[in-house]
């Protein structure tokens, strides 16, 4: 199955806003019914591509002539990412960032060959693993480029049970993962909220984080060992959990978006399927309140596997439970919600819950019972739907994310919080800005922030001079540019200053020694020269 | 107060062997007396420094006339680390490696004016922490060279209490770093075995492991800061505890032993002191149950805060607990002990004590009560000294170290063991080889060898075969090159294998743009041009 070419996730899970909300978006923030339709599939026409038919030949000598495709409809299912201007601008018929091929390699061989092709004919190459990039990482500065499309790299090439670990192929899906690796009795536990759809490689190579970060890591806490291809040749990474043999390669791989190879394999981390899963709701006064209790809990332990806090606006718009907007206002609730939630065994769960609970409650909180979290849990994964359907009516809706050391959490809240309330209000189009805790350590936290607006006039400009405030808030604050998004073409000049230029110029010189004609992901991660 | 010149330590630490185990070199591995005295650190006259006057002067002009020390017994105390061989050489008066001068910078800035001048003057530089390196770290390849010693960097730069973050300059000592921030309540939890002379900025740059690292992490796990002055200026990297904001830079700088720049600051996180340390002993048949035993608590937990498990040779020696050779042999036992410590509140300890001592009993564990871990923890720091001793009766005695995935554990422990007995004893000298499991991750563990033999007519002639055939066996039994004590001078060459050449062609790049003329550590981690 196939993503929705023009939003989010499976088509058949698409469901219309409830009555309540689409009043609640015309009465608040005057939201307009969109006056033009939007085209469908069949009515975009990207232009040609204008890549030589040697070039297409020596890509099908590649992988197989049934393995480059070049029919309209795959080139504009690879054209950019699911972040809400992508999503605008595909609604508009606007496929400038097309493809000139989408090629299918099955193995790292084939990859390699891709590459060496693509090289010999000046061709661009972007590895597009779910295609679910919200920072624009799939949207290279160069006309002539290539989707390489990972999907049949899906397999499990090995599970060695005594050490728990898995050695992925990128192309896997999160859920075809998960589901290969329960049949050996394992799980990754890395669930995103982009679980439905996006890749091994992708998390790899955007470093993304899950929803159980708190009891399972990030995703480059999890991985042991990676293979990148490169049009200078293959490195193969990690012998070892942790080694004193120089720098960390992994980690050099892991975030390098595709700018310094394509991920190949991915050994992981892995661990027994849990007995029990569980997820509850608190409720704190304030956000303070409760971001003070999560710094505990991550400071001081037990450490849930789950743990977010959603502040006032979110809890009582019900965002922190997506299934429950537009049902009882009394869902949503007053002060701020957390969620809690513990995976393991039913003693380490029942421990830790009841542990956590007296902490929980020893810092203000007041148990809001099961309910709450299983409908988080139930819903996790519903927000890019949401998204979807609040487009149609013509709202706006994006997000955005951050992570700081704790004592600079809050300056970063009020930061974007008040960049992006007053750059849409300054331009007419007051927004809901909300906010939570989606990661917790023991040093920081990351904030996730959703917007929701009239959109505009034009939507996508409309929005881009409230992001570039926030990117700037984020900077003032100390905040890193992304927590887990990734930086792709979006964050990328605010990445340049976050690494500073001696640090960004260290990475270019790996990018050259890698990636001498600079085919890979040109202008994604590091600015081309 | 500096180290003992020609061995380790603190000189009124040093300790002669006791009678039975002088007794038991002799008749076990016939180690006989040295016939040939030491000389004292008053006969050992360097050559003249070559630097030109003006070199000296610049450096100077950086840091200050009276921190330029060109006097024969500052230059002998800054040569090479303190490996046995680098032991040997000095204590036969070898000086080859001798710096021209030691340059003592108190700031950043003062670092960048040092690396400025030396650029200037074609010196090369070497940093300089505690000088514990025990992996050719120290002895670059080039002949015209200054040691950057670091001391007069040693101090808290700022502490956050709410972030539980602090920031180390990289001079200090891990005793005095420990002191600072047990004035605020705090810990770094960073125990390795060089703990009383190693420095912040050495363990950061050579990647340390402590011997609680199952409690508090390696030392790259705590970094979340760094600042690195380089001849091409400074990167200054951590903003938050995660970021997906590219490639990991403080994993590029961590591990870069001196070859990138000099670690000139370093933000790490801390801990509340404990308040309950305990440590005990427990006894398994075989080092096979007892490394089973490990690998439970390091994947279902609870998780100690020390854990490691010696050998059967190991234990029957007494090494487990350095205190204690020599002593009754009753003392070392039958079988293999392991000793599991934990750390951290009253009720935290207790609860963990309980739950691992059930997992380990259920392993075939037997309790040895308290005294085993109270004797290991007393003797933490001995081994080197007693290392001192061995080698002032004629005795060798080297270790070495290295990790790998659990399912690869058995194959290393066998191969690195029987390429030192094979290679000893093929020279005449049969070793003693006892090992220990130091480390443990849920994913793997690392193996510490310790071998003693008698010297042979050329000590360090004597021992680099049995060091190569070790570094091959690990990496024919899928290690890696080392896991905590770094790669060096003595590594480099395998470290090349393990990392591949388009990884190790990526970090030279790096190199290249951060020391385009080559001055820092020569020839350490990378090889030259």
């Amino acid at each position: 199955m196939d993503m929705l070419w023009n939003g989010w996730g499976d088509p058949a899970k698409a469901a219309p806003l409830p009555e309540a909300v689409t009043g609640l978006l015309r009465d608040l923030l005057g939201v307009k019914p969109r006056s033009t339709p939007a085209p469908g599939l069949e009515d975009i026409r990207p232009p040609a591509p204008t890549a030589a038919p040697a070039a297409l030949r020596a890509l099908a000598a590649a992988v197989g002539d049934e393995h480059v495709r070049t029919d309209a409809e795959s080139r504009v299912r690879h054209t950019r990412g699911k972040s809400t201007p992508d999503l605008l601008r595909i609604r508009a018929g606007d496929v400038t960032d097309v493809p000139q091929a989408v090629v299918l390699p099955a193995t790292h061989d084939e990859v390699l060959a891709v590459l060496g092709a693509c090289a010999a004919h000046g061709l661009a190459v972007v590895p597009f693993g779910g295609g679910t990039s919200v920072v624009g990482g799939l949207a290279p500065q160069r006309s002539a480029f290539i989707a390489l499309d990972l999907r049949r790299m899906n397999r499990l090439l090995d599970l060695d049970p005594v050490s728990r670990t898995a050695v992925l192929q990128p192309g896997l899906r999160a859920p075809e993962a998960e589901a290969l690796l329960a049949g050996h009795g394992f799980t990754l536990g890395h669930f995103p909220q982009s679980f439905e759809w996006a890749t091994i490689g992708g998390f790899a190579a955007a470093r993304s984080s899950g929803q159980a970060s708190a009891g399972y890591g990030r995703f480059d806490e999890m991985v042991l060992g990676l293979t990148l291809a490169t049009p200078e040749g293959t490195i193969e990474t990690g012998r070892a959990p942790r080694s004193a043999a120089g720098p960390d390669l992994r980690q050099l791989i892991l975030g390098s978006e595709g700018a310094f190879g394509v991920i190949t394999s991915v050994t992981v981390r892995i661990r027994p399927l849990p007995e029990v899963r569980v997820y509850e709701g608190w409720r704190f006064g304030s956000f303070e309140e409760g971001a003070a209790a999560l710094r505990r809990l991550a400071q001081d332990g037990p450490r849930p596997t789950v743990l977010r806090l959603s502040d006032e606006t979110e809890t009582l718009i019900g965002l922190a439970q997506p299934d429950a907007i537009g049902a009882d206002p009394a869902q949503g609730g007053a002060g701020c919600l957390a969620i809690a939630g513990y995976e393991g065994t039913a003693e380490d769960t029942a421990y830790r819950r009841e542990r956590a609970a007296a902490v929980l409650t020893d810092c203000g909180g007041t148990s809001a019972g099961a309910e709450p979290g299983e409908r988080w849990a139930h819903g996790r994964y519903s927000a890019p739907y949401l998204r979807d359907a609040l487009l149609d009516v013509g709202a706006f809706a994006e997000t955005l994310e951050t992570a700081a050391f704790w004592s600079r959490v809050p300056e970063l809240y009020e930061g974007v919080r008040t960049a992006l309330t007053d750059t849409l209000t300054r331009a007419g189009t007051p927004p809901l800005v909300m906010c939570h805790i989606s990661h917790v350590y023991e040093n920081g936290a990351s904030l996730y922030f959703t917007v929701v607006s009239a959109q505009g006039e034009d939507p996508v400009a409309h929005w881009t001079p409230a992001k570039h405030a926030a990117n700037e808030a984020v900077l003032a604050a100390g905040g890193t540019i992304s927590h887990h998004h990734g930086v792709g073409t979006d964050h990328r000049d605010w990445y340049v200053r976050e690494a500073g230029p001696l640090g960004v110029s260290a990475l270019r010189a790996v990018k050259r020694r890698l990636d001498p004609e600079g085919l890979l992901n040109p202008g994604v991660l590091l600015p081309t020269d």
